[in-house]
């Protein structure tokens, strides 16, 4: 018998949010990932055919951290002609020297969405120039508004210019993040994004590739971070050997999941030996931009250890926040 | 936001017991993974070298059950010397066409106990002598008992031969047996419970074989549920070849982590094509026993459709009692 804590997405969202501390929560989780022995399962994924559904279950026990989460993130596409959110998770926390549970984070996908944002932050911080004053956001949902403020944490972001497939959205996405940010949003094509921006975050579901090898500029920082399933993809093929420097989060996922997949079956990537994972390249192991017109890209697909940093992050702001309830198990 | 049920350990085994209704539970899972489209993913498991601590996640969703589970099992071997149960364990339930969260069901591991010792008895209800009198069991712990309960479930059982490790607690096993079941239940060498034995069940986490080739006897019937890990063995490597029939819970499983591990690490197994699972002999689609004679052994390593069942179940037992609390997601 022990006592757990129970939060709830308002509980969360009073604790957590995307701000330097949870910006350096982040990256403290990649340093780890790359100088201490964490132990980081391959994703269990599975999909619901009959329901239209996704379930993805993510964990990492990082040495380091006093606790570890397990997530769970669903995605049920069929919700909405039932009025209910596509989207849907928990995390639990467990006490990482004794497995036992310490906290239920009935976060609704919240901490994802902040510890994703977090994490576009920390490539853009260790891999974009200093001096990089325009951001280019490709979409216009929750992570195009995370990733724009996220990259204000770390740089000195003037303006910005956003493109998104739907028109309607997009110029809600634009005025959100100027009232939000006080920069000035603009919208154009993805042309104008490339044209304009220093560094660029994709955020979209696409399956098609949005940004060609032709599109990009030297200088240039790209995060690409909408694919996360084995049939999404965000830059075209030629993209990856066209960049300078190319960085993933985890590159067992990037070639299975993500932007490295679709690059490795186009043939235009043979050899993934020579690529770094961020982690190294925060910890200095890995050399990060070597100069001003160095092109770099990062692919994040999500990580375990993201969640049990944010988790962990979480349930300690909670409890300096005496927020949340408490059971017996 | 929705309303999600709370199910403490004390609410669930005032809800659950081992009775025909959760044996009939985990029949039909069992069933419904032969005939049904259920998608049952690989087990997640790491281990956590730093604390002794071994983790394993297990879902299913199961076309005809309305919820699916997601059961986290947690072992951390140090615990025991800071107090604390080594053994650990809740369970998420999803509604299945949407995936939003319905009950955590906080059972600590019950559920678990149960529904594995429930699979017991479907085995031997499926694949022992009908008319079997006398059960033998391999070890003294809470499967030990579980499992000589659920054999009386499906069998007419009148004596029982328990062997253990340790005198004290196979001493204690036999007289708890004994008082809660009604039946005379003797202690004996491992010899003495394969020569009386009709049913035998064995429960330990051995990493050597205890059973023989030259032990069994025509008639027999033996459940091997110890072994879930790639250490883990309790059937010689000739049993399985010198039985007439055998039958596992998950042929992938048994593979990786159960008997049929040793017995093809040995070569004494090369092929595995000939097996049966457990669901297709429950649903008619391939035999099971065909005489008094036969030989039978089923290999069980745990699933998730068990935990699928036992879960929904579980949670449809705990709203007719109005147990449990509710908290807002």
């Amino acid at each position: 018998m022990s006592e757990i804590k129970i939060l709830s997405e308002t509980d969360l969202r009073a604790a957590v949010s995307l701000n330097k501390d949870a910006v350096a929560c982040i990256e403290n989780a990649f340093h780890l990932l790359a100088t201490k022995d964490v132990v980081m399962p391959p994703i269990l994924s599975f999909d619901v055919p009959d329901h239209n559904g996704e379930v993805d279950v993510k964990t990492a026990y990082v040495p380091g951290i006093e606790s570890f989460a397990l997530k769970v993130s669903l995605g049920f596409f069929d919700n909405p002609m039932m009025g209910l959110p596509s989207l849907n998770g928990l995390m639990t926390l467990f006490d990482a020297k004794t497995g036992i549970v310490k906290a239920l984070l009935l976060d609704n996908g919240y901490l994802t969405d902040i510890r994703t944002a977090a994490a576009g932050a920390v490539a853009a911080k260790h891999l974009s120039r200093e001096n990089s004053k325009t951001a280019g956001i490709l979409g216009s949902g929750m992570q195009a508004r995370l990733q724009l403020e996220a990259l204000s944490l770390v740089r000195d972001i003037k303006t910005a210019v956003i493109w998104g497939r739907d028109e309607k959205k997009l110029a809600e996405c634009a005025s959100d993040c100027t009232s939000r940010l006080g920069i000035e949003v603009k919208t154009g094509s993805i042309t104008d994004v490339m044209a304009q921006a220093d560094i660029v975050v994709t955020t979209t579901p696409s399956r098609k590739p949005l940004i060609t090898a032709d599109m990009i500029r030297p200088g240039q920082h790209i995060t690409a971070m909408g694919s996360d399933t084995p049939f999404k993809a965000e830059l075209a093929p030629c993209v990856i050997p066209a960049a300078t420097l190319f960085v993933c989060d985890r590159l067992s996922q990037s070639i299975k999941l993500g932007e490295l997949r679709s690059a490795i079956e186009a043939g235009t990537v043979t050899n993934t030996d020579s690529f770094a994972e961020l982690g190294p390249v925060i910890a200095g192991q890995k050399q990060g931009r070597r100069s001003a017109d160095d092109i770099t890209v990062c692919d994040l697909t999500g990580t375990g250890v993201q969640d049990t940093a944010i988790a962990t992050f979480a349930e300690a702001q909670s409890l300096a926040a005496k927020a949340g309830s408490t059971i017996q198990s």
